[in-house]
């Protein structure tokens, strides 16, 4: 494994490496990401209400019917659970609120659905929506006939929608993200898979959400293990990638 | 919230806080609490397996049927996922496996009973034990009749024979912690439940174990927020208590 950002640290990991070391450049990718991204921040506050927002990504296993939050098995098994456990420790002094109602398999205009209780009902300060794979997929495998356009519109009503709803509220977007190469990720996604991605970064600017740039964090930590480390299918995360996002994600507070 | 430990520090916060701040203060309680209790640390290799065994608080709703490693459901919801996710994140080069085998409800004898299928066959490398609450507890709810010597006598054993077994493995040990006057913690705990902590903590210095110091952890950490903020019934932790303990976890990692 190599360090790859920075020259003077590079030198250093290449004398540690003959003994253990280089575990360091995890950390640099996500920054690394960020700044090749200049990807925005938000600031937490005190009793913020943080909700995860999303398809299987953010789902993760978690239990549907389990409506309190900061609950472990109504967090899931990945990046949201990670992330939301992360805050509850760093800000014992922010009374914060965390839930995810991420649901696998959708695609933009399902969380549209379903926003009236999976995200105005709980009052957020803090959203975080992470979606458009399947809008992208299931084009591909579901003879879903949704376009580029169609997510772009339906994701920008539904930011406009929140904000008109809940003023203030802090907007944190996630690039939907795939790995080349690996299982479901082959030729047939490029180049259109690339536009929902410049499409979700494009969004962010202009409702000025945080935004976080997993594809780039993914392409930089293919560097430090195999893809297939950190995703298992292309598209879901394994417990390394969740972690990697996790990472991602608490980068974007400031 | 304060920050306690460093004069300096304590000097910048107080200015810091009239804005926001003060969320440094919890890395700081790990570091002096280690510091406190001059606790061992071990060092990763590459390929090693890991194992976490203990009870309820290290099985944390795991599934008990999913025998994959690195596997969300089958680490559970607890610090044995939080911390076994951040050491896949971290050392992404050096290929670890990372097992829980903890069983809600065990004391030691009931480890040892499963010792040959839930820890030997496993071959562990690093192998993380923390016991010892329900060996007290138990005694006072479900008619137990071990004593602080039966616990120390069993642990000691286990140990020893995982040691011989296994040679070379590199053992860590959790320190039972309780957090007094939350629920299930009251006056009829002490001073039986300390003489608990103190064995657990000759073991491990007898054994050349590493050593998590839990209680110390939990009671600086009540510094930064009520105690049933990191445990709700005093024994269990909250996702916040839970986090607290892998970072105290990865604290023993060099």
């Amino acid at each position: 494994m190599k360090n790859l950002f920075n020259p003077f640290r590079r030198r250093f990991i290449r004398k540690a490496s003959l003994g253990a070391a280089a575990s360091l450049a995890l950390p640099g990718i996500v920054s690394a990401a960020y700044a090749e991204t200049k990807a925005g921040k938000i600031t937490l506050a005190k009793d913020d209400v943080i909700l995860f927002q999303g398809d299987s990504i953010t789902d993760a296993g978690r239990k549907h019917d389990e409506a309190n939050p900061n609950s472990s098995s109504a967090l899931g098994g990945g990046y949201a659970f990670m992330a939301g456990s992360e805050l509850l420790y760093k800000h014992a002094d922010k009374n914060l609120k965390v839930y995810n109602k991420g649901i696998s398999g959708n695609k933009v205009y399902q969380l549209a659905e379903r926003w009236e209780a999976d995200c105005l009902a709980l009052k957020p300060n803090v959203l975080s929506v992470m979606i458009g794979v399947n809008d992208f997929w299931h084009t591909l495998t579901n003879n879903y006939t949704g376009t580029v356009d169609v997510y772009r519109k339906d994701l920008d009503a539904l930011l406009g929608a929140t904000k008109k709803a809940l003023p203030g509220i802090k907007l944190v977007i996630g690039e939907p993200f795939a790995v080349k190469g690996i299982k479901a990720v082959d030729d047939k996604w490029y180049p259109t898979f690339d536009a929902y991605r410049r499409a979700a970064k494009e969004l962010a600017a202009a409702h000025g959400a945080a935004f976080i740039p997993y594809q780039t964090v993914f392409d930089k930590a293919g560097q430090a293990a195999p893809g297939v480390y950190w995703t298992y299918d292309g598209v879901h995360p394994s417990l390394a990638g969740s972690q990697l996002m996790a990472h991602a994600w608490l980068a974007a507070v400031k």
